[in-house]
C-alpha cells in the first residue's frame, strides 16, 4: 500500500489509476490508501463544475484544462456520470475525454460511474479528489450533472462552484427547480451563440438582483462561452482566479465544511457496516419481512436493531476491520 | 397521538395535513405518529411519476387525478419540489395544485419542499405516502423532479413507476443521463402535439429494443399525451391498470425492497443523532478540525468515533427518545 501511495505522490498516472479502482471498488485497501496519502493532500484548488446534461461541460471543462496548462498548471478532472445501463457505460469515456490533451502528463482524467446509490459515488468521488491532489495536481475539477440534490453536494463543498447555463426552452425554469442556482460562484451560459443566450444572462442577472449581497460579498459574474471555439473561456479562468483572491478568509470554512459532510457520511456508512456484521445472517432480512407483513412499524424496528447492535458485545472487536486501528 | 391518528384514519383533511406537518419537522411525534398508523398501512396502490423539469408532471398528475375520480377512486398526492430559495418555495403550492379538484373531499395534495439534505425528505416523503395510504386514498401518487439518484429512488420503490419525457432539444440525451430510464414502467410522452414527439418515442422505443425482455417480463408501453387537453391519459391509466395486475406476483417483492431501503435510512439517520447525543458538546467539530488540519485522516477518525459511541455505556439508556422502546 505504502508503495502505491509513493507512486501517487510521484504523480505516476498508472498508480494514479489504480489508486482511484481501489476507492471505486469501496475496498478495505481503498480506505487505507487514503489514510496514507491524507497527510499529503489539501493543496490543490477544486473546483465544481456543474449543470443540467447538454450543458456543454465536458467541453468546457476541456477548454479550461487548456488554458490552465498554458499557464504552466497541472489538472486533474473527476467526471462524475450517473450513466443508464442503456448508455454503455463509463469505460471507454476516459480515453475519449481526454481528447486534446492525450499524452500530457500534466492532465489526468477519470469517469466516475454511479454504483449503486449515489451516497457511494459521492464518497468515491471525494476520495479520488484526494488523490489527485496528492499526486500533485494544481487544479482539480469535480464535474458532475448538477440536476440532483446529491450531486449538488459533490460540486457545492469545491472550493468554487460553478454551474453551467445554456440557452433554450425551459432551462432557466430547470436550474431553477433543481436548486443549482444558489450554489453558484460563477455563472456559465455556454452555447452563448445561441438563441436566447441574452435572455438567459438576463434572467440569472434579474435572480442575482432579487439577493441581498452584504458590501463584502462575493456577487457571482455570468460569463458568456462558446466552449466549442473557447471563447469566453479566459474569462471563465480570469474569474476563477478573482474568485479565489476574494475567498483566500472564507476558504478554510468551506473546506471544514466538506470535511464535516465527508465525516458524516463515512459515519452513516460505517454503522451499516456494523449493522450488517453485528446481526445473524438474515436477520435484516427477517426485520424487513415483519414490517412489511405490518407486525412491526419501521421506527421501532429501526431502535431494535440500534440497541441490539450497541449491546453486542466489546466496541473495540466490532469497529469494521477497513476502520483500521482506532486511536485511544 | 392516538386522536391524531383516528383522525387520519377517518380521512379528515386538516388531520391528514397535520399529520404530514408533523412528519416533515422530522420531530419524534411524527415518528410516533407513523407508528400509530403503519399497522393501517399498505393498501393503497403506489403510484411514482418522474421526469425532467418542464415535463408537465403537475398537470399529467391532475389529469389522471380526474381519471381515478371519474372511476370513484380517491386520490393523495405528495409532490417533492426542490424548490430554491430564489423561487419562493412551495407555501401557495398546494392550494394551486389543487386546481379543478379544489373542495373534491377525495384528492389530497401535499407539496414537499427540500429541507436541508434531500436525504430527510426522502424520509418524509415516504412518511407521508403512509399517512395517505392510512387515510384510505386508494391511489397515492409520488412526484418528483426525476434528476438526481435521491430522487429516482423515492420513485423506484413506487408500486409502479411512470417516466414522463416531453420533445425537445437534448430531452433523449437528459433522459439517458439522469438514468431514470431503466426505473420506467410506463414512458409517457407529454406535449405530444409539439416537433419531434414522434422521433422522441421512437428513440425510446429503440433504447427499449436494446434490452433482453423474457417472455413473461413487462415490457414498458410508451404513451403519447397532451395532458394540457387531456388526450392520452385514460390510455395511460389504463397502462397503469395492465400493469399492476401483470405485476400482482412481484408486488410484495418491490413492497418490500421500499421497506428495506426505509430501514436503512433510518438506521443511517439514528445513529447520526446518537453521535451527537454521544459526544461531549463540540467534539465533532473539534474532530473536523483534525481532519483539516491533517492531524487524522476521516478513515481514521470515523473509526474512533464508532468506537467511542459504542462504548458510551448502556445501550438502553442512549437510544433516541424519538425511537421508543426498544423491544426486548
Amino acid at each position: 500500500m505504502s508503495a502505491l501511495a509513493e507512486r501517487v505522490f510521484a504523480g505516476d498516472a498508472r498508480g494514479v489509476a489504480r489508486a482511484i479502482s481501489l476507492i471505486e471498488d469501496e475496498s478495505p485497501a481503498g480506505a487505507e490508501l487514503v489514510r496514507a496519502i491524507y497527510p499529503r493532500t489539501g493543496r490543490a484548488y477544486l473546483v465544481g463544475v456543474t449543470g443540467p446534461p447538454g450543458a456543454g461541460k465536458s467541453t468546457l471543462v476541456d477548454r479550461m484544462t487548456t488554458e490552465w496548462r498554458k499557464a504552466g498548471q497541472t489538472v486533474g478532472i473527476v467526471a462524475v456520470d450517473p450513466t443508464s445501463p442503456f448508455s454503455g457505460g463509463a469505460i471507454l469515456g476516459d480515453r475519449v475525454r481526454m481528447g486534446a490533451h492525450f499524452g500530457d502528463e500534466g492532465v489526468f482524467i477519470r469517469s466516475m460511474a454511479t454504483r449503486g446509490h449515489l451516497g457511494g459515488l459521492a464518497r468515491a468521488t471525494s476520495d479520488a479528489a484526494l488523490v489527485l491532489d496528492a499526486a500533485g495536481k494544481d487544479v482539480v475539477i469535480i464535474e458532475t450533472v448538477g440536476v440532483g440534490q446529491d450531486e449538488v453536494d459533490i460540486v457545492r463543498t469545491a472550493d468554487i462552484s460553478i454551474v453551467v447555463l445554456v440557452p433554450g426552452a425551459g432551462d432557466e425554469v430547470q436550474a431553477l427547480k433543481a436548486g443549482i442556482m444558489e450554489i453558484a460562484d460563477i455563472f456559465v451560459v455556454n452555447k452563448a451563440d445561441r438563441d436566447g443566450a441574452d435572455r438567459l444572462v438576463q434572467s440569472v442577472a434579474a435572480m442575482l438582483a432579487l439577493q441581498t449581497f452584504q458590501p463584502d460579498d462575493w456577487r457571482p459574474p455570468i460569463v458568456k462561452t462558446e466552449a466549442t471555439t473557447g471563447t469566453g473561456v479566459p474569462e471563465v479562468i480570469e474569474s476563477i482566479g478573482t474568485f479565489r483572491a476574494h475567498s483566500e478568509a472564507t476558504r478554510a470554512a468551506r473546506r471544514r465544511t466538506r470535511q464535516e459532510y465527508r465525516l458524516r457520511d463515512l459515519l452513516s456508512h460505517r454503522f451499516m457496516q456494523l449493522v450488517e456484521q453485528t446481526l445473524p445472517a438474515g436477520e435484516l432480512q427477517r426485520v424487513v419481512d415483519g414490517i412489511a407483513s405490518r407486525e412491526v412499524d419501521p421506527y421501532s424496528a429501526a431502535a431494535d436493531i440500534m440497541n441490539r447492535v450497541r449491546g453486542a458485545g466489546p466496541a473495540e472487536s466490532r469497529i469494521p476491520v477497513e476502520g483500521g486501528p482506532a486511536k485511544p
